[in-house]
């Protein structure tokens, strides 16, 4: 469907260096951006500075275990907090969106088809929902942290959206680290390729990467960009293929 | 199940004489004495000054219509703002809250069985779910207000608590206005006595004073307490009657 679906990484929206610090100029930056498309749009961010950090404090993890009470209600509010101040910098940029936090639309990891759909409606409203990787209760006494990056691929692959982007601090897929020279297409049949790829990535880089990769085995193409350059999430999601590293879908 | 359902007013909450203005000082005092309750517990709380003034600036209603997207934006973000108040009010006095918006277990106005189930395990869990009044979606381009009184009604309903409590601004209901003395007990079968009450009471209390009724006409004691005194909310979930207005369940 026309719909552009945006992850924002948390080391463009966060500090990372610095524990539950945003990075409001950037924010503010892409809020403009994104109040000026002319399409449908769900936004999904990440934790970086905020979740991310309570989360390594508290040793949460995907697995599905009994972590501490504490750790699920601060990792949580934190989450909370950051999407606050997305949500008000995009309500100050003319947009309006809407929270949406992940246990809406899933059950534990499973996404719950009627409500995804149901937020594609909203969006179709001139609504922008906004939603965020978040501590989830998995049933019992369970919890686990649901990213962000998960959450692309299960809303991808439920709303097969037309533009399909993610955001981070970097301008794409490096070929290298050493000359930093960007890849301009990965197609994710090329298995050396990617694991070449991933050789050179590390950590949040190479799951966003992964990510990808997974959505663009469904058949959606997927653009990497670098979010502290607002303009080029505008640029992809109008249709330009060349602000970064196109990882084309699987035809 | 053991459980204490407590309703936290808008009246309680917020200084409904002014727009975007919690309480600061009672939402702490009641936090310290939730936080001291040894039971599970579900908080619901209103929306006074912060999404009830904005729905009523948007004239949204709980009737579904396609109301302003900036409304349905702004009254969800003012709930959540509320909300982060009263939760970390939470977390400083020792409780692990976890906010909860109402789509995550209603589909429009409409209770997700097991959803509430969930909502009800975090609370055996030593978490405390939050939850709170809010603009929802309700298909196609329309929403709706859903109030806290009414999630009151669909939580009782599913989840039968031990404990169902409104904390107000006063001490009860009135039997008059003149003298302001409290109707100890009330039963929802005397039909006369609730037109002679829902004659003395306005707005918000009315309201609530429906809700109770009904949740009352369910079997479930409710007790109606003034929540500005916060330790009547701990005495009445301690199994106290005569700290407020006791309406009596249904035999």
């Amino acid at each position: 469907m026309k719909l552009a679906l945006v992850k924002l990484g948390g080391s463009v929206i966060t500090h990372k260096d610095r524990p539950l610090a945003a990075n409001a100029g950037g924010i503010d930056a892409i809020a403009k951006v994104l109040a000026g498309l002319d399409m449908p749009l769900i936004v999904v961010h990440g934790g970086g500075s905020f979740g991310h950090h309570w989360s390594v404090k508290y040793d949460m993890h995907t697995k599905p275990a009994p972590y501490d009470p504490r750790g699920v209600a601060v990792v949580h509010e934190s989450m909370v907090a950051l999407n606050q101040i997305i949500v008000n910098a995009m309500v100050k940029a003319g947009s309006n969106p809407y929270a949406i936090p992940p246990p809406v639309y899933t059950a534990g990891h499973k996404p719950i088809a009627s409500k995804i759909k149901g937020v594609s409606v909203m969006a179709q409203n001139k609504i922008v929902p906004v939603t965020f990787g978040d501590v989830v209760h998995m049933g019992g006494n369970k919890y686990s942290i649901l990213s962000g990056d998960s959450l692309m691929s299960i809303l991808a692959r439920a709303l097969r959206p037309s533009r399909v982007i993610f955001a981070t601090n970097v301008n794409g897929i490096y070929k290298d680290m050493a000359s930093k020279e960007i890849v301009p297409v990965l197609r994710p049949k090329s298995g050396v390729e990617f694991a070449k790829v991933s050789a050179d990535v590390t950590g949040g880089m190479k799951r966003k990467v992964m990510e990808a990769f997974k959505i663009a085995s469904l058949g959606m193409d997927v653009m990497l960009v670098n979010g502290l350059v607002p303009e080029r999430i505008a640029q992809a999601a109008g249709g330009r293929r060349d602000v970064g590293t196109l990882v084309k879908g699987k035809k």
